[in-house]
């Protein structure tokens, strides 16, 4: 188990003082993978002063103009978000799920993901996680800062990787390789191709896409899970392209 | 067991920026005392800006002159060290020490002592305290900047306060229906026919149609999830007939 295979990911980071502190908290707390997707006013001085002594971390941080570039390695992916959302998705304390994400972390790479300073991640970017997280902060005051949220991820990360007698949640990890988010994301794209084709869905993209999307995107899947999946788009495609034929032929 | 009870007491801050964003990490955790000795630079704007929304705590703030005027009502003192010491002297590491301190402020006022950004506490100031804590930072890294050092401790305090009961997983679900076993099942049914249909399975029962269904099972599916699931497997089944009829007379 090792905090080397755990990556923050800052997503559209408004000031550069908070990747600053946030490459110094984890250093302090001994995380080395910090990627940036697209951040304003990056690199400068700003980031650097506040980085104090934790500036060669920093300068190895790595840049994404996308999301999904920056996550693609991930098989586990926790995103942090301050309010409650109207809709259900697993949701857990910091302890709990750095906890699970440890777990995980022995056979699968792990990003977390952390929003702008105002508004947090998107829905869309939350959807690519599969377990939100929320710091429980007094309702009169909860406006955390940034490097300071991150900070307490990874001090509950070094908290329960250093003692020995935590028990680590079993997932039966010993026999399962988890999806790298690539791999989920082509499974997504093949699945609204196909969703198209039986004309379940009419139009380019919709909340019921997502919904859909959903339904496979609140626990990990399972590498192997998503061959078997891929394997029955295709079974359907074979089906459909058939059917294709016959109108044609009637037409 | 109440947080209000439980004073942060900073000793001779040089940085007032330090002070202000101690504020904002305990209103953020739910604690309101806050107590100044010495103080250097304060109050001034700086401590102000860096409390953001928490001014009104920061205002609230008692300044002392002496560490034993701002202690002389506290029971049990904690003190917060960087480095171990070469003296023997009860040391914990936050989670453990603030459990204790919660503990005894049932009965007593907690004092939290933080010493001066560059050295810390002194010998002396140490030796008021019953406890000493350490936060287990990465050796290489060991910087931590003060007012995030409060933040865990009051984290800590916050996370142990909350009530076991009062679980924040449930937040969201109030508004989800979870399906029934019995639709499940029918979905189940639904879902090998179609698997039959489009030939992706070739036998009665089998142990892939088992993976499959797990896929499906490893978290409740809500009963707006079957329903979305069953429409796609009909729209499959209807793509599927027109090709069944091609076949036909194909043959």
């Amino acid at each position: 188990m090792s905090l080397k295979d755990i990556a923050v990911v800052l997503v559209r980071t408004t000031h550069p003082g908070n990747i600053g502190a946030t490459a110094r908290a984890m250093a302090n707390m001994g995380l080395t993978d910090l990627r940036l997707v697209d951040p304003v006013g990056y690199p400068g001085q700003e980031a650097t002063a506040r980085a104090v002594g934790a500036s060669e971390l920093l300068e190895q941080a790595s840049v994404y103009t996308s999301l999904d570039d920056a996550i693609s390695d991930a098989g586990f992916v926790v995103g942090a978000t301050a309010r409650p959302r109207r809709i259900a998705w697993p949701c857990s304390e910091p302890e709990a799920a750095m906890r699970i994400a440890l777990g995980h972390s022995t056979t699968t790479n792990i990003a977390i993901l952390f929003g702008r300073e105002a508004s947090g991640l998107t829905n869309e970017e939350l959807d690519r996680c599969h377990l939100h997280v929320r710091i429980p902060v007094d309702d009169r005051y909860p406006s955390l800062n940034l490097a300071s949220a991150v900070l307490i991820f990874c001090y509950e990360l070094r908290r329960l990787s250093i003692d020995e007698d935590v028990s680590i949640e079993d997932h039966d990890n010993t026999e399962t390789v988890l999806a790298r988010a690539g791999q989920v994301n082509d499974f997504f794209g093949h699945l609204e191709a196909v969703l198209h084709e039986i004309e379940f869905l009419k139009y380019p993209s919709s909340r019921l896409l997502r919904r859909i999307k959903r339904i496979f995107s609140k626990r990990p899947l399972e590498a192997q899970e998503v061959n078997i999946l891929r394997g029955i788009l295709t079974s359907v495609q074979h089906a459909c392209r058939n059917s294709e034929n016959t109108e044609k032929h009637r037409s």
